[in-house]
């Protein structure tokens, strides 16, 4: 039981002549107490000590090495975690529904680097990156939502998505970014693969993809549109999203809107939020929909309120309250309640503890 | 392929400023050698090399983080392994059999922080810790049995408790911890959630729990108490123990009392035992009983006497032979013999060693 | 978010006196885009951005303790992962088909120390290596093939290989090395167990074997001899090798010989290659053939072509490019691609990228 020195500054001077290459060790441990409840008759609520309702827990770690000519080489391997009962999390093999793990896998599901593995070669020209990662157009829901898309708050766009398994994150992907020095302007794109044998069945390209983003960020300014394909024989799902960002003094007033399709299924929605800085602790507010042409034309909007409070930079304590309505044939719940027909509604909040490292 | 530089004692003082934060990276890798073998018709013998005979085999990271004011927060993620085959081992997700990993899951099981995934708030009020980690009442079974309760010569009221699920760890705990200050009292409580909607099912509560601990030590005395119990609408399950050790000189005397109850089930056992050092190394010797009211009222008593020799502090060699005689309906072997019949006694040893990190 | 720093050579002076004992992270992150296609009606193509083109992908932890008087203490944990879509690589725990995965875990297998998970003690005696390790004969496959045995070009003789569970690693192994002062003559033995119950069963024996090593390296020349046995109820496996290494200034021959035996089917096959270094690159070419007993009489012979490029010592570019000749009833391709029936070709490419730390 030894300890790795890890610190937060520079360096000793002894070691910076040496240090031409690192390996960075971090993570995140989010421990959240977790309620729910919803509406109906034979509804119920729900209690659990939960993860990730502030920031996602991971375990990472990443390497960037200097190769001279202003070329550079890095990876980063980054997994999900349950820390509420130490699980890791399963990630998707081949950006289809065959990529994931079977359901009943409770407890077994060990660290796989599911948040993120990749392998880049980058330069002035940009960076080219190879493996699992992000989709470029779900950065403007984790980036614009005042929530991050996570716990009690996270943004309806967001949770109630018909986007499927590449709405976060595709395998087999390579991806370009755009250099730093734009004066402003950013972008990226991505295309997958679903690595099915190409034989002339109409699932020969299920799991191949695509995606865009490009932004501009200049002062108080940050604006961003995305737009992505996955292919599917039964249908092609389309991710297309608009944010914006705009800095008040304490103030940061961010706001996404969404249009989804999957095969014949088409989705909107939008967020509008903010977040107000009040000395170590910033408030977050947000209203969310999104509803789609399925079946009963399900919608449901949703209101949060929320309160972080920074003990350091890599402490904080957080709350977050949420109320959520749904319309048509939604019956979706905060928090794991479980509502007692369509149309009901549910409340729920969460009050936890964020450590990273 | 670089080192990261790992050291045992003070730091340099260019260091010393800086590293107000730290994260450790520690583990265990214990190998051993096993046998066993068991009497009666029909019975085998079994020869494995297997993991975690002297201390169980681990891989963790922990970080300490200070706030200021007497505040600190920190987090402990802890996978156990198998080092004999390399596979990390399964944990439970919701305190209740459903969250376990299905059975034939061999070769599959990566790293899960099942020992220990915690994140904690501490100060000179004590403790608040969140995640998963280990009941208040097994510790006086860890700690009391000369043998911690591994390999051969682990006791019976470890070996062949009826508690279930909950007996070693529990997720989604919330436990409060006494400050160290007390003046030789120690002690803990902990509450955990099975996750279950609360609906009217008679299930709803299964995987609930709670349970606590609380002790005295002073000089070559060391006492403590815990109770414990999980909901279940099969029938709850109660886990109570009363340990004892006391220092003579080089000889460490240690006892456990066992009260277990499993629905309509009871079980009783104890353990007595002690440890000797000798120079580098140290003997060990336990007794231990442990019989239940089910069917046929199993019992079995077992003889554990090993010796450790210390080649460092990281570096243990390690033997162990055991001898158990089942009672009444019991067919319990050591090192995964298989008895010919009900009422047959078994032998075994371990050959390790153990190296910490 | 913190930085573990992480350096090539010497180490700080204030550091030097303290690191008697020391744990090294390690690891490589390879990702290729890889494309293979085949002759015959209904055969099909196959783009993959695949793992491990050049070097296999993997994250490890190790670290050597001094215990004094020439003695030392290790340990080896060592994961195996696809970096293209961030899972790792499940393990063997049993030596026999039962204990690996079952088939369909696509996504859920976390890292496992499937590579190599040992703990050993060590002296100027050689090496007592304790866990899952790689087996003896093994290594003359992985070392005298130009490819290394991984992506396109590897070798025939251990992609087509007849040998089953225990052909790279064996779990549960007890082995020896000899120490490294015999004057150019190395060598290793491994038994390892199949940990059935001993009880007559035709079976209880499976998955036990053993394996031995010898070679001599000095100058431009290094030939080595391996044998190995693993027994099943079913029939044997024998896996027997003759390899040697030639340097004539910037080029290395290298060749390989192999006998293998599974039950009643027997395989015969044999690598021929060099390697070609020129300036921070190196060229590789290999012709490989294995043919088997089995019906129909399968035989495939490969051409592998490849060029490395080293832009540091931890980042290279890599190409390959091979194709495959079936005979009688072999139906073997390159990069996933399917065959139009028996006796057909197949070219594969692979370009990718390797960073290791």
């Amino acid at each position: 039981m030894k300890k790795v020195l890890i610190f937060a500054a520079a360096v000793c001077a002894c070691w910076a002549a040496r240090a031409q290459s690192s390996v960075t060790l971090f993570g995140i441990v989010d421990a959240t107490l977790t309620y729910g409840t919803a509406s109906g008759a034979g509804s119920s609520h729900r209690w659990q000590l939960a993860s990730s309702g502030y920031n996602a827990s991971r375990l990472g770690l990443r390497g960037q090495e200097d190769l001279g000519g202003g070329l550079s080489a890095g990876f980063w391997l980054e997994a999900g975690m349950a820390n509420d009962n130490g699980a890791g999390l399963a990630t998707n093999t081949n950006n289809q529904a065959s990529g994931a793990a079977p359901a009943p896998l409770a407890g077994a599901a060990g660290l796989t680097f599911n948040r993120r593995s990749t392998v880049s070669l980058s330069g002035n020209w940009g960076e080219l990156r190879l493996g699992r990662d992000y989709t470029p157009q779900i950065w403007n829901l984790l980036l614009f939502d005042p929530f991050g898309a996570l716990g009690a708050g996270a943004a309806q766009p967001y949770v109630a998505a018909i986007n499927g398994v590449t709405q976060v994150r595709a395998s087999n992907s390579v991806g370009y970014f755009l250099p730093a020095n734009l004066g402003g302007i950013y972008g990226q794109a991505q295309a997958y693969l679903g690595e099915n044998p190409r034989d002339g069945a109409n699932t020969e390209r299920d799991g191949d993809g695509a995606g865009v983003r490009v932004g501009y960020a200049a002062g108080p300014l940050d604006v961003a549109l995305a737009a992505s394909r996955t292919r599917y024989a039964a249908g092609d799902v389309r991710q297309n999203n608009l944010a914006l960002k705009w800095q008040i003094g304490p103030a940061r007033l961010l706001g996404v809107l969404v249009r989804d399709r999957n095969a014949t299924v088409s989705g909107n929605g939008f967020v509008a939020g903010a977040i107000y800085a009040i000395g170590a602790g910033e408030l977050r507010a947000a209203f969310s929909r999104y509803a789609t042409s399925a079946a009963g034309s399900p919608a449901a909007r949703k209101f949060s309120l929320g309160y972080v409070y920074n003990l350091s930079k890599q402490t904080a304590l957080y709350t977050t309250v949420a109320h959520l309505k749904n319309r048509g044939s939604s019956k979706m719940t905060i928090n794991g309640a479980v509502a007692g027909g369509l149309g009901e509604s549910s409340t729920g909040f969460d009050l936890g503890i964020r450590r990273s490292f």
